[in-house]
């Protein structure tokens, strides 16, 4: 498969959230207009985004809901769950083991980790707050898909090391810190300044 | 200007970074070749880049680091300070408010508002929780640059709709739901579950 731009991978997860929604609703087909306002785009571009995956829509009737859905959650990966761990119970870690939005897209958060006695054992939405001295001793054997990273800077890359050193190969980063690691792993960099920017400059350039 | 794509705009504030730190260590040039290593992207994308906004750099000198990041900070506008006000006062609220990476790039968050009555009033990093009942009457003669919207999705649209009738032209929304805006409202949509996603996808086409 074509390597495709970040920027289409996102816009293919809110065709995902659209057409799910018009699965609820019973709607059968979809037209590329429809998507593309629901997505803040033109038309055009779904129709290009689509069409790195083949050829969906048929003239003059549109998309099959059920059809482009399956596709799509097969292209995202989301035919599988995922086995989550969370490195850093602090405000940002908590907040993500209690976010409900993850579990029903397949993304299961099993561990929480953090380093401070006051918080291990402690419970977390039923998880309980496990030493990250642990972690590899923990986690050898388990399988986890995805790591997230919700440590203070100075701890993240000797806790990606690990992490890596494991075999997890996705990280989400919410550490304010550019990681360094090798390239079949991915990371996904989470900067709250940075989404702050984008409406900055687009104040700035109105 | 031209309109550069919010990739774009991502990547400059990520090579901003960079210069910051260059700057802070007394280094006065750098190469492209330098910056696209920090930022994870080639040289000849970093040229194309800053091309956008004119000729910068030396032949084989490379930038100056004050310069371009005086550039950059302009373009970005990050050369004034934002008034931010943040909507409800849940983990994700709380844990923005808290977060210091915000205030040293410009961006102030003065007020917290939120519904709740057992909320109201109690302090959240020197900043007293205020009734959003209130709000338009308090911020209606403040200048509220941006709003960061972290209430739950039922209540989102309702007030995004009182945000923009009171003049608010930039929305950062970690609520789990498409906001209808004026053209002239930029919104910027933090969605966890799409990051996690763009994880999914790649570990899907390793």
């Amino acid at each position: 498969m074509r390597k495709i731009a970040e920027s289409t991978v996102r816009r293919l997860s809110l065709y995902l959230r659209f057409l799910e929604k018009f699965e609820q609703e019973g709607i059968a087909t979809v037209s590329s207009q429809a998507l593309a306002e629901r997505g803040g785009t033109t038309s055009a571009q779904v129709r290009k985004d689509l069409s790195f995956f083949g050829s969906f829509g048929k003239r003059g009737l549109g998309y099959s809901v059920p059809e482009l859905s399956r596709t799509l959650r097969d292209i995202l990966g989301l035919e599988r769950p995922y086995n989550v761990a969370v490195i850093g119970a602090g405000k940002i870690g908590t907040a993500l083991v209690q976010y409900p939005g993850f579990a029903n897209r397949g993304f299961h958060i099993r561990w929480v980790y953090d380093r401070d006695p006051r918080k291990i054992g402690v419970s977390c939405n039923h998880l309980k707050i496990r030493d990250v001295a642990q972690m590899e001793a923990e986690l050898a054997e388990a399988k986890v898909d995805i790591a997230i990273l919700a440590t203070p800077a100075d701890g993240a890359q000797g806790i990606t090391d690990r992490l890596v050193a494991i075999g997890v190969k996705a990280i989400l980063n919410f550490a304010p810190v550019q990681l360094d690691v090798p390239a079949d792993v991915s990371v996904q960099h989470v900067n709250m300044a940075l989404e702050l920017e984008t409406l900055s400059y687009a104040l700035r350039n109105r």
